[in-house]
């Protein structure tokens, strides 16, 4: 009995050992990224049921946020809600959302980079492309306050 | 005599003064502004030039320095330089290359995230778009340590 709780715990350890080993990052990296994935899943999971302010909560609400794409710059929380419900006021056009390939940066205590891969699957067609997103811990909690996207 | 210099004085004040209301940044971000601008021109000028290493002399030499572009991610430095040497073989293929509409803003001291547009000078075509870097003070001087680039 005690050789068998004996090996239990050295198996135990053993993985404990072997995570650590394959994350490169801090507890407190782990905890940022684990933030940063919380808002992406959330913004992910309200676009897909149609709730555009909600999809909209994962950025910063102020009017120095940043939204990159093409040959675009907007500045600004409300334009870019504004944007989007012009755009996209149906639930055809806004198709299915996800994120993929997510690699989460943190810089600091306060800021973290992402980049990963976005893809609306519609009916007639599939846009997809990358996007790099800076993070900031706010009051609000971790939000985006600059989003660069581009397109295939 | 006593009043013109008196009154010269005082518009050189209002100037001074002007001058400190406009800029809404500090001393020190001024130098970050400044040093982040040195290397986006002397990159712009080694690519005018026709030397591509001159050029990625603006990014860290490192296999994390990340290039995001259109639908596709790259890691690393010399995978970098050799796509760009293959790419881009010869003057015409450079063309002239100009940076305008530059937003540099400083995170802390050591890193500032960059806006602005790109145009490419052709005798058959123009492409031209934004981009958004980070930069980061390395030992070596401030370098791009991310790029995303988008097209129009």
């Amino acid at each position: 009995m005690r050789r068998k709780l004996c090996s239990l715990t050295l198996g135990l350890l053993t993985v404990l050992l072997v995570q650590t080993a394959i994350s490169s990052q801090t507890p407190k990296q782990n905890t940022i990224t684990d933030a940063v994935k919380a808002v992406l899943f959330a913004q992910r999971d309200a676009w897909n049921r149609g709730d555009i302010p909600g999809y909209m909560d994962g950025y910063e609400r102020s009017p120095k946020t940043v939204f990159v794409s093409g040959d675009n710059v907007t500045h600004g929380w409300q334009t870019v809600l504004e944007h989007y419900q012009k755009s996209y006021n149906s639930r055809e056009k806004m198709g299915t959302l996800s994120f993929t390939d997510l690699e989460i940066n943190p810089i600091g205590n306060d800021r973290a980079v992402v980049i990963g891969s976005w893809r609306l699957k519609r009916a007639n067609d599939e846009p997809h492309g990358k996007f790099t997103l800076i993070f900031r811990k706010t009051k609000a909690g971790w939000r985006i306050v600059h989003d660069h996207t581009s397109s295939a």
